[in-house]
């Protein structure tokens, strides 16, 4: 009796198949629409999931490193100004720091004060919003402004720089600042920027693939690395590692000619982005990077930016008298030459514009994989049963002979 | 008659619709169950697909860049202590290096050593568990210990430093770092850091929606800028990007007060998080940034780490007889500052002591899109197919009713 | 009447539960099939969705900070190469800049110049490709080359270093570079290096679940940080956060001892991952990190790289007799020291030769979560109906009996 009981239970679970009863409804029109719907879904798997976005392959992201190799001089011959002079301006000069991680700053414009040291001085007059006495009970002694530039000896002294004002004297590095441009307002110093050069190396790696490319080819010697620039239209320059900062500029996207001149004038943020798209089913030669380029720029004049065709100060040191709209595009910073002479510490203040580059790597390797092959297709299947739930809607709520339909389909 | 079977043909496969034949069970239990579990799916495919997690939507990350200006100064004048003296810290001297890529350095306590020159002296006495001496044999001429500051020259001194110690003389820059914070431990040189700022500056630029913005917001004027704080409770300064370092370490989340001052004394890391949310189907005026601050040092003292209130020197030179439990939050590194003078390579040693700020910027961009609003809404309708599934088991399983039921819904 | 068709409304719709009728088929053969299709899509819901891929957790990436403390000692005594002479070179002399976000430079070859002012000189002779001249009118007076060292004065000179040579002189920083390995080509300067240890600190967060780790672990005492190295297959050393370099180098995956010994010698790049995989439904003690290392190098000497025994020039300056197959790995930077002396302003050059690291923070953190957990649940409840979907396409189409079986499946 046991042995027939346990059968009878096998028999009726494990070797009993259940599929769903289905009805087949001749007609044309809703023949058509069902198989139309069907049509689509089989298209979308197909196309779409498995050959346009690669359902049939497993991703990688890449693990990635950045070099870049500036090249570039410059020469400025202005002998009427001491600061500048008869100069020349080598990469060591002008990349500062030399090196950053997936970045790299190019100087435009400098302010240099030379032989600073710590002793007693006229405050900024640009500080005068904060800095103007009348006498000497306005300076208090040892008050430090945060924005100033020393502390206060509670001196109130004549302005050498500016006629008749009165300004506050401190402690601190001296003389102070100028933030007067070289060339004057809307000038630029170093006019062969757009010509130099960038090299950038990238070698990225698909960990799981077990691949590492660079984006300098195999078909690269060396005298194609000596003469080429980076042509986006180019067979072979489009992948030339070396690019005209020029031409960085100008390939970046959705700017204006006059924002695009704004930025060499006044600075500015320029994201490299280093996209590797790898097919591994196919031969990995083939896998090769694609640069984009973008200005961060915001060259929407009239949204309330209002950019104006001079270099201003520092964004906190403005005059008073200025327009309410500014533009905040420049990047300035300052770092300094520190030496001693005479037992003095001294140094040399350089306050430098310039444009920061932002260089990122993304991109993905695919390859066959059998299971995402089988999942992907799987969901496509289960998609299938989608043109029967849209066909019921159809057929059991807007057909004429619904009521029918119904009948046929629905036991009570 | 090869006609009347294409056609034949084409009727049964074309012009056929095949649907499930269901059957319809009028029950007040079971059809609550069901209608139920369906409403528990529609709300959830609307409520969380569509409306919570956008689901109509398709969706973009941020191409961006950073760049930050500090503001601030600092006095010090302990004339008794000569490395310090009267001196003042403008951001050229505590911002150093001068720029790194979305990240800043803070100094809070430097030990600087002036006057260094490549030539012969005694070792650091911090270094005597491995330069200690008795006589010239123990100093192993030409030998060079990868944690000592020189080469040994196989003399062994007595100390000026420490009486009664016994140590190796050295090749190298010399005087040794004497490693004692200038106001002893504890004790925080620069007391103003709290109150510097630094302004933010970010781009970010949603390329497939073609949609530049920044974190200065349009309607924010040049007086706004100079004077305003974030403060994240108000309406209008939560998107000042001029930022109080005490405020960024009072927000940063989850820290006690007192292992906030330890930040101070001993340094540390802090994350600054710039996060986009913008969704582009409103105006586009309306994307602004969220600033998230989070102080990366743990303030679980019971956890295994005893804070203590004494800035200790680096890592490896740790003395002996220290407490086994140490604190590593402390974050330094040494830069130098080169000079020549009579003939001589000389540098200044500065070993600075701060706060490492790291900035990252995460965001995406939403914006209506058919393909995605459709293959959402499908798969929330097969998702309702769950409802029939899981009723089946109820009604075919649990229900008193259920033979009768399993009857029914299965032909043998 | 109107009561009574809401009723009938209401009964028809809302307590009427529609099932799909279904056929029960009895056969051995389709049975197992069908039960088998099923176990199979358990296995995989059970075993990949929800253990291996962790479905009923929800998960966070990590907020993460990372700074670098370097450590070493490198003494080179070449009393008869003036420029590198007896020297010690400490961690302010090699590791330039001080300080990167994520990566850090280690030096381990320069060239340097002394003593550069701005004046006039022979133009370098490895721009001879450019300079050479046997005329003044070759010189064209205030030409600027791009890939030159300064301004051209118009006149030809005899070169000093190469005999037989004329080349144009130029105005810059004077003498010009000689791009000379000190020791000569294919041998390394600083071969300590390999000792050199770097002590990582990471600190994550992962905000959601309030979680706060480090890579030093609680356990880890003074002593044992001043000791322990980084070793792979050891219980505690796996997670000793100081890595000797030499030991970055040997981890870094499928590179060849050659191409190890060559990213020595002409410098490369480095990834270093550090990895969090973290189960909060344990102890958060046992979340700890995972080091990966990865010579971004490429080590296929056979595949259109051929790598050379000797550190070539910089990429653009390459002798047009080099052959055509060159590498590019080396990494260099050009930094410069600044002093006055006697009024002038001089520097000294240094072109450093050597290996970039990058440094990458990844990983998740997981914890239950009721709305995940069902959500994956449901989704593998109904990914069961396809074993029907495949079972009928066997039993329709493929098996003997399939006309029986659809006539019994299908009412027309």
């Amino acid at each position: 009796v046991m042995a027939s009981s346990v059968k009878k239970f096998l028999s009726a679970t494990l070797f009993e198949y259940e599929t769903q009863k289905v009805i087949a409804i001749s007609s044309y029109k809703i023949g058509l629409i069902y198989r139309g719907i069907q049509m689509l879904i089989v298209t979308y798997v197909i196309g779409w999931v498995m050959l346009r976005e690669k359902g049939y392959q497993s991703f990688e992201t890449v693990v990635s490193g950045v070099t870049t190799k500036l090249k570039g001089l410059e020469y400025t011959n202005f002998t009427e100004i001491p600061s500048i002079g008869d100069r020349i301006w080598d990469v060591a000069d002008w990349a500062v720091p030399p090196q950053m991680n997936s970045a790299f700053f190019v100087t435009t414009n400098v302010v240099i004060t030379k032989n600073q040291s710590q002793t007693t001085c006229e405050e900024d007059k640009d500080n005068k919003w904060h800095a103007k006495c009348s006498s000497d009970s306005d300076c208090i002694k040892g008050h430090v402004h945060g924005l100033g530039w020393g502390v206060r000896t509670g001196r109130c002294l004549n302005s050498t720089r500016e006629e008749g004002l009165r300004i506050c004297e401190i402690y601190g590095w001296c003389p102070t600042e100028q933030d007067v441009l070289p060339l004057g307002e809307g000038k630029i110093l170093m006019t062969r920027v757009q010509n130099f050069t960038v090299l950038i190396k990238n070698s990225v790696e698909f960990p799981k693939f077990g691949v590492k490319r660079r984006n300098i080819l195999s078909n690269m010697g060396k005298n194609y690395l000596r003469g080429c620039n980076y042509r986006p239209d180019h067979e072979m320059d489009k992948y030339c590692p070396i690019f005209r900062l020029g031409d960085i500029i100008k390939y970046g996207q959705a700017i204006s000619p006059e924002t695009a001149k704004q930025v060499w004038i006044t600075g500015g943020m320029v994201a490299i982005d280093i996209h590797w798209e790898c097919n591994f089913d196919y031969d990995e030669e083939e896998c090769k990077p694609d640069y984009k380029f973008r200005n961060l720029e915001d060259g929407h004049v009239g949204r309330g930016w209002n950019f104006r065709n001079i270099i201003r100060k520092c964004l906190l040191c403005l005059e008073q008298k200025a327009p309410s709209k500014i533009t905040l595009s420049f990047e300035t910073f300052s770092h300094a030459y520190h030496y001693v002479e005479d037992g003095v510490h001294r140094r040399t203040l350089v306050k430098a514009y310039g444009i920061q580059f932002f260089i990122s790597v993304t991109g993905r390797g695919g390859k066959f994989d059998v299971l995402n092959f089988t999942m992907n297709l799987g969901s496509g299947l289960a998609l299938l049963t989608l043109a029967t739930v849209l066909c019921d809607i159809i057929v059991l709520n807007i057909m004429r002979k619904r009521k029918k339909y119904r009948q046929a389909k629905i036991d009570k």
